[in-house]
């Protein structure tokens, strides 16, 4: 792995102060359908509606008052740029979001609300508009997920659980670039030894179940990762540095099928009362799909909550009525 | 008020350790759909979906033991009737819940389910029949609202409060038979003495509006409240105890229309990603319509989260889409 930096323990419990009061210190929701050894995680109701605010907080946090003063970028159409803004506007630092010309407005307009300067590209030249921003003006780029103040950050939800759950035996995580569940295994197998951490995948996006069993970063075509209703679970191939912290600290790699994935956001919001977008709903999933891999005192993340409504009552008309 | 034992900081903080681990110590989420300084206190995260977990497992646990093991009785076909059935599962004593023959199946089994036994009579004949079962079998009565323990149980969520936002300004509370704000307001008034309690009512409901204004309890019609959306609200008179308690700590009693409810619940879905009965959404309603009663910094209780799906997906229909 070269002069790749791990993250640890430290450098999560360092996030944890940096990001106090920025985020929502979730509480545990015992899920009485699945059981009285089962708990959420319930990362949805963060502001920004997901986990991301997490290691965006974190990551600007991290940056020196000259860093920070001259802004920060991103290029993200989703949970992560919306994190950005917000964090950086609780910062008093202006924030661009760079995001695919074909974004649903409805989604432009919640980052621009936010306070964040929105840039349409098409999607192909995301990443290389963001760098020619900084070239142009400075600032700082905070990446979705390959970065170790972002993992850092999304380590602080193992940190909690941890706190919540000393005992806890299994902790579900959804698996996209992997940040979340890189942070997650930093902080679970430094407190939580006896804890077993499982990455989550849906069926159709699998690109990490199929890595991890070779033993070598694999990726999957875009348009095959693009099947799953789980958008934000899209991300073809795991970062370099994720990667290493999944081979060391995550013990499994499982996938759900689209239809659970639904059936388990209806159940979520009619058995736990919360909102969950399709890819917060893919961990959950595992406890109702393959319950021997949901061993003892389990925690699922429900990472986020950022559905469309016409999705949400499809939903539910189908799954809950 | 006679021999009438009022309520105070004290029996709340006992509350507060009787509680504590029975029940989820709900977060404020920032809602920032209605600007920076609102934040829901999220109570139908619960595990039985409601506050009424809080009082029910208070009163529970100040039972002796000889008193508890004899069992525990109520009559409730809705939250509370839940949360007793919950508590009584947790501290392992038998509970009987009385309901009208009318409850849809569902809460029935839903009941059953936890473990409580459910006897199903005419509407008229409920309170009747509990006090029949507690002369033939023994056992203790937990009512719905009109008991101090149960008081001090609701009043917990006020000391988190204040623990949670000690500047708090405004606190908006929704009222039926008076129990949660009559807590509530014991516990604000005792540690932020600063902060205005509102109660709110849907405006076909507004016995509590109607009472508070003329000085002395006024009754409605059971048809009248009977109209309301808002389901769990429908007490057409507070109780004895709780008008005492209302009538010294609480400030004001403010009304919202049924369309503002529906609006809201729909809102609470998409932008807070929580899952709210219409009677949960009545007093953040109050923010949506009456934004000068909601002023300065305000928190406003979701009380509860049990809505039929087929309600839920009619109101993000109507209201999301």
């Amino acid at each position: 792995m070269g002069g790749m930096v791990m993250v640890d323990i430290d450098d999560v419990r360092a996030a944890a102060k940096r990001i106090s009061g920025q985020h929502v210190r979730t509480p545990l929701l015992p899920w009485p359908l699945a059981g009285s050894e089962v708990w959420l995680k319930p990362e949805n109701l963060q502001p920004t509606g997901a986990f991301k605010l997490r290691g965006a907080a974190n990551a600007i946090g991290t940056l020196t008052d000259a860093e920070r003063s001259a802004g920060v970028v991103t290029y993200s159409s989703g949970n992560h740029g919306r994190a950005v803004a917000w964090a950086a506007r609780r910062y008093g630092v202006p924030a661009v979001v760079v995001m695919p010309d074909s974004t649903p407005a409805v989604k432009v307009e919640g980052v621009r609300a936010i306070g964040a300067e929105v840039i349409l590209v098409p999607a192909a030249e995301r990443e290389r508009r963001a760098e020619e921003i900084l070239a142009e003006r400075g600032g700082a780029l905070i990446p979705p997920f390959d970065h170790p103040d972002v993992i850092a950050g999304q380590g602080t939800i193992g940190l909690e659980i941890a706190e919540d759950l000393p005992d806890v035996d299994t902790v579900l995580v959804p698996v996209s670039g992997g940040g979340l569940v890189s942070g997650i295994a930093v902080a679970i197998k430094a407190l939580c030894p006896q804890a077993r951490v499982i990455a989550v995948e849906p069926e159709l996006a699998a690109d990490l179940a199929e890595g991890f069993a070779a033993g070598r970063r694999v990726g999957w075509p875009h348009e095959w990762t693009a099947r799953t209703i789980a958008d934000a679970l899209r991300v073809p191939l795991v970062a370099e540095l994720t990667w290493e912290h999944i081979k060391r600290f995550v013990d499994d790699v499982v996938t759900v099928p689209e239809e659970a994935i639904l059936q388990t956001t209806a159940r979520l919001a009619m058995s736990a009362r919360i909102v969950a977008e399709p890819s917060g709903a893919v961990a959950p999933a595992v406890v109702l799909t393959r319950p021997e891999v949901a061993s003892g005192r389990t925690v699922a993340i429900v990472s986020g909550g950022n559905v469309e409504p016409s999705l949400l009552v499809r939903v539910l008309s189908e799954y809950a009525t």
